[in-house]
């Protein structure tokens, strides 16, 4: 054995604290699953901004409420919102049939009558880059940048760009409109949505994502019509509502000394209108509330742990930048969010792992047990941790398998059936293992030296 | 070795006819892909008795022309015709949200307000078998029956009927309109479509299906409601348009002696008009015409191979029951069909198995190769065979690996991407085995004497 198997091996001799909770819960957790059930059936879609939101809002303070959580609270702020409208594509020429499509976010209307232009196909979002100024004037811009799968679900960071540039890039140069192929890795005809930006000084216009086998066809179309302009008639009728109100919901398991900075865990209650916000990011929500619940259950813990159910992060983090504004300077002891669906955790990091390498390695036994790998890699935290981040604080990230995340992602399949209930209840031991350990710490996490 | 192993071993000896030419496009064959890719993507979706119907027999024919078949002809005939609508359906009380919907044709429309009802839950159509008379008055009914995956295909007779007959039933007892969940096996939100027959008597109302995510949602909020009354609003405004033209499209490999009764090969041009029509039917299309080529690349066969590419069979099997009365004294040899997707052969059935064993043993032999097992289950024919049925000819079955098939079955997803290349040129090779035999054979068919 060398040195560091014999660390390990002394460490598994002795029981990681909160190992039966997690363990119980990793057989019969039922409380992630309820929460996602409950606000997936009696809510559905969450739009930002909008009634439905709300009503989401007023469930999860019941649901919390019902299941024990004090001061709850929702603390409103102000955003813009955007609504989608009537949304359809079709080829008229040469080879005319419909195609399914999904506005993104906040791009501009058609007007009912639509826009009929020719088509022009860029393969890869570097060949619209490639394209010359003014030369898609008049034009629909086609882009059909591809994404694959991968557990990390680092592929986003190569096919996003895709669905947050081109529609401006192209605008830049003439288009009259933007298709885009779904950022997203399945096959079926349900696009993914998501938000877009047009850069200071470039018109806003309509744009939209086909579904992967609608692009696949329209790839087709050019392959087989050998030159022929391929023409495609557009309407899309999203709507600018101004500024509407939102919220974020927050709620605790109080601890045993309260003036101790609170463990922060984060997720967003708003999803997308096509789906049912499941994956994303009910679970995320169901599964916080469930470890703090569990945690709590062995006994008052030490810190105080804070739940935020963040609002409106689809269209733009507005929650997490309100939650930031409004609490900048109430420090948080460490803060984690769970916003990745609901599949198996498979990777730990931390942004202390090198200055508080005890912490870490404390962190790392107590999740072994569940197939838990610990990283190297620093952890940046989730979206609604802009607080934390701002702060500088500690962050931990418990990497969910993303595998089939982007097969889901701001589609109208985002429901209920497709959480496994065995992977959910692995979240939720996880995170009671860690949870467990940072709520009853009392030292300070050390933090590397600030560059 | 007993001694049918050893009939086998004696047979495994003679390399069958055709044997070559299946196994080339076992490997290579690239004609049915061209087809069902041409078809998917120059067409599209091929509603019967419209006008992107009749793209699809123009194009079929042009594309039979440049593939060197002969008597080709578009044999017209007229039939009712129903297009689909606005649809859209949401609960709206107490758990409002929208939900996944497409009509059944032939059903009713709602109107542009729609209508707006209490739903009541029949878990199975037996369920609504047993509702009393009248108790659906003003109300909505919903049919969750639920269908599983089989190789076979089985359950569609087990879940064919909430589709076929519950909207009917449910109208009799004073129901204004019915929601089934849809008869297929997938989890998106892709509803499938398909026809419903109202009985003499019964008046038409509107019906639908719900996506299996939103049955699954609409039940668990029957368990959610306790007893609170759900409410949906339906809007769903198809037509019909009266009596429309649509047509067969035939053409022919010509036998040495024409004058012999010709092998028919079936399969259906027309589709529904949420998907492409990849595998319901271009894929069958494909791989009869890509055999039929097959076999004559090998020498122009002793009997006419003759293709019968059927319209309109999607609501009325109308192109079937107008070849049939077109054609009826004109005997056929043996007719065979593809209409099950494009998932590989696994089972050989025939109705003169007992009759001609010979003829069934050398078709066997043929095949075993590619992994079909013969059975001893009597073929029915494909749907577009009437005229083979109504001759009580020789018919030969076929039958593809259904598990999928109900994934995709009468769904926005039936589309190309969902064809395995591999798996359908083995279906290519196998029918290519089997014409081949069957093309090269003088003597008539032995079948059972009639009952």
């Amino acid at each position: 054995m060398n040195k560091s198997l014999l660390a390990l091996a002394a460490l598994s001799l002795s029981v990681p604290a909160y190992a039966d909770r997690a363990d119980d819960a990793l057989e019969g957790d039922t409380i992630a699953w309820d929460f996602v059930e409950g606000i997936t059936t009696e809510v559905g879609p969450r739009m930002p901004g909008t009634e439905q939101e709300t009503r989401g809002r007023i469930w999860a303070m019941d649901w919390l409420r019902a299941n024990g959580f004090a001061n709850i609270a929702d603390e409103p702020f102000d955003m813009p919102t955007w609504v989608r409208g009537i949304e359809t594509a079709e080829v008229t020429a040469p080879f005319a049939q419909p195609m399914a499509i999904t506005a993104l976010s906040t791009t501009t209307a058609t007007g009912p009558e639509g826009i009929e232009a020719e088509v022009v196909y860029f393969p890869s979002y570097a060949d619209l880059v490639a394209a010359e100024e003014g030369s898609l004037e008049g034009k629909i811009a086609f882009v059909s940048h591809d994404m694959r799968a991968a557990q990390d679900g680092s592929h986003y960071g190569f096919a996003g760009p895709a669905r947050w540039m081109a529609p401006s890039l192209a605008s830049s140069k003439g288009a009259l409109a933007t298709v885009i192929r779904s950022v997203g890795t399945d096959n079926h005809r349900v696009p993914h949505t998501g938000t877009t930006t047009f850069a200071e000084g470039v018109t806003p216009t309509p744009a939209g994502a086909l579904s992967n086998p609608d692009a696949d066809n329209l790839e087709r179309m050019f392959e087989r019509a050998e030159g022929t302009p391929i023409r495609m008639k557009l309407v899309m009728t999203p709507r600018d509502l101004g500024t509407t109100r939102s919220g974020n919901v927050v709620g605790e398991i109080v601890g045993r000394d309260p003036s101790l900075p609170p463990v922060l865990l984060a997720c967003h209650l708003d999803s997308w209108d096509l789906g049912t916000g499941a994956i994303d990011d009910g679970a995320g929500c169901g599964i916080i509330a469930a470890a703090a619940k569990h945690v709590a259950a062995e006994g008052q813990p030490l810190r105080t742990i804070r739940l935020l159910f963040a609002g409106a992060e689809e269209t733009g983090l507005w929650g997490s930048k309100a939650y930031a504004e409004a609490h900048l300077d109430e420090p948080v002891y460490v803060g984690l969010e769970s916003d990745f669906g609901a599949d198996r955790i498979w990777r730990l990091e931390s942004n202390f792992t090198a200055s508080d390498p005890a912490l870490f390695r404390e962190i790392a036994a107590a999740v072994g047990r569940f197939g838990v790998a610990p990283s190297s890699l620093t952890a940046s935290g989730g979206a609604d941790l802009n607080l934390v981040r701002e702060q500088k604080g500690p962050l931990i990230d418990l990497q969910q398998d993303g595998t089939r995340y982007f097969d889901l992602h701001h589609t109208a399949d985002d429901t209920l059936d497709k959480i496994d209930p065995v992977q959910l209840r692995q979240n939720v031991a996880v995170w009671t293992a860690v949870v467990g350990v940072l709520a009853n710490r009392e030292e300070p996490i050390s933090m590397p030296a600030a560059e």
